[in-house]
């Protein structure tokens, strides 16, 4: 799983520029993104889930990783690989009773207090941040690099790292050596997003990141 | 099943006018109501859950059955007695694959065409409506009394109306002998909330409607 979360791409329906949600998905996808997760704060369960079974499908075509964000029951329709949760979701520890043990559970953690709650609730992975200032307010605290070391010192759990990550300024996480870098309008705003997938594999994965 | 549709209350923590929501709950229960519907379309799942497992404890203590609004992850967690869905959630015969045959699914429907629908996918009652003029946005179109006699007459489930209901204005209900009485601003904007479900209990259950 650790390798599959290398390039995360977290969707955000708004910032598409009017194009077809699942054609930008997928030019990521063949881009090389490893994960996807499907993150729809706005729309109603009937349409989550049929974007859901869409990405479901996109995913296992390029061989990555599928997660549901907050909705359980949707991934658990879809048969997605796992749920990611916020602070504000469902805690972890009830997501893992209905997930049970084969699917991946990520949760967002701001502080070293959350991350090793998250880990003793049965978090597979860690999202750390916002890193650095964000627009797409999927976190609004900002994170420190001193944090995030903290962070790994303390979890032996695999951390992505999300929040503002631009390839002008991921020097700093590439020495830190996260496990994971999770970008959305980096990627999903880009003009080619195919193209643009592939300089982020080739900057985070085939560098030796 | 059937005999406890009769007073049925959606919940709306917006309109309590300051009072404690477990409290107001726990009045309406007091006074009769026989299921209760937890409607959240607000909060996050954290909140959410908090709230499903205290009116699980309230709504066993008085014997009533628990109803979840849309989260059919949330209502497994906490072992609520079903789901509730409208149109636009994820439809009715997924989540019967999610709760199995021994929960209770209710369905949202406005015409006869949704009603059939939702009867082959699985409801095990119909909530139709608004059947009068609402402020509580639970539905914004209209059923007129003939369209819920054309779904009574095309449906052998349960059916509940909703919408508008007041003690002045469900005598042509009461003509077509409906299962359930759904209310929210009705009891919730009572000031006596317990006294006013006793009343609604007087006028809908006790009379032999
Ligand atoms: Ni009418």
């Amino acid at each position: 799983m650790r390798d599959k979360l290398k390039l995360y791409l977290v969707t955000d329906s708004d910032i598409l520029k009017g194009r077809d949600f699942y054609k930008c998905v997928e030019d990521a996808l063949k881009g090389g993104v490893t994960i996807v997760q499907l993150r729809e704060k706005k729309c109603l369960g009937k349409e989550f889930l049929e974007k859901a079974y869409r990405l479901r499908e996109l995913t296992k075509k390029y061989n990555a990783l599928f997660i549901i964000n907050d909705r359980v029951d949707i991934a658990l329709l879809v048969d997605a690989d796992g749920v990611h949760v916020g602070q504000k979701d469902i805690p972890a520890f009830e997501v893992r009773r209905l997930i049970g043990k084969n699917k991946i559970l990520g949760v967002s953690t701001r502080t070293l207090e959350e991350a090793v709650k998250a880990r003793n609730d049965g978090a597979d992975y860690l999202g750390v941040g916002a890193i650095f200032a964000t627009n797409t307010k999927l976190d609004a605290e900002h994170v420190s690099i001193n944090k995030l070391k903290d962070i790994q010192k303390s979890v032996d759990i695999p951390i992505v790292a999300i929040g503002g990550l631009k390839l002008d300024n991921i020097d700093m996480l590439k020495e830190c050596n996260v496990d994971g870098y999770a970008v959305v309008s980096a990627i999903l705003t880009a003009d080619d997003i195919y193209n643009e997938s592939k300089v982020w594999v080739n900057e985070i994965i085939n560098k030796g990141c």
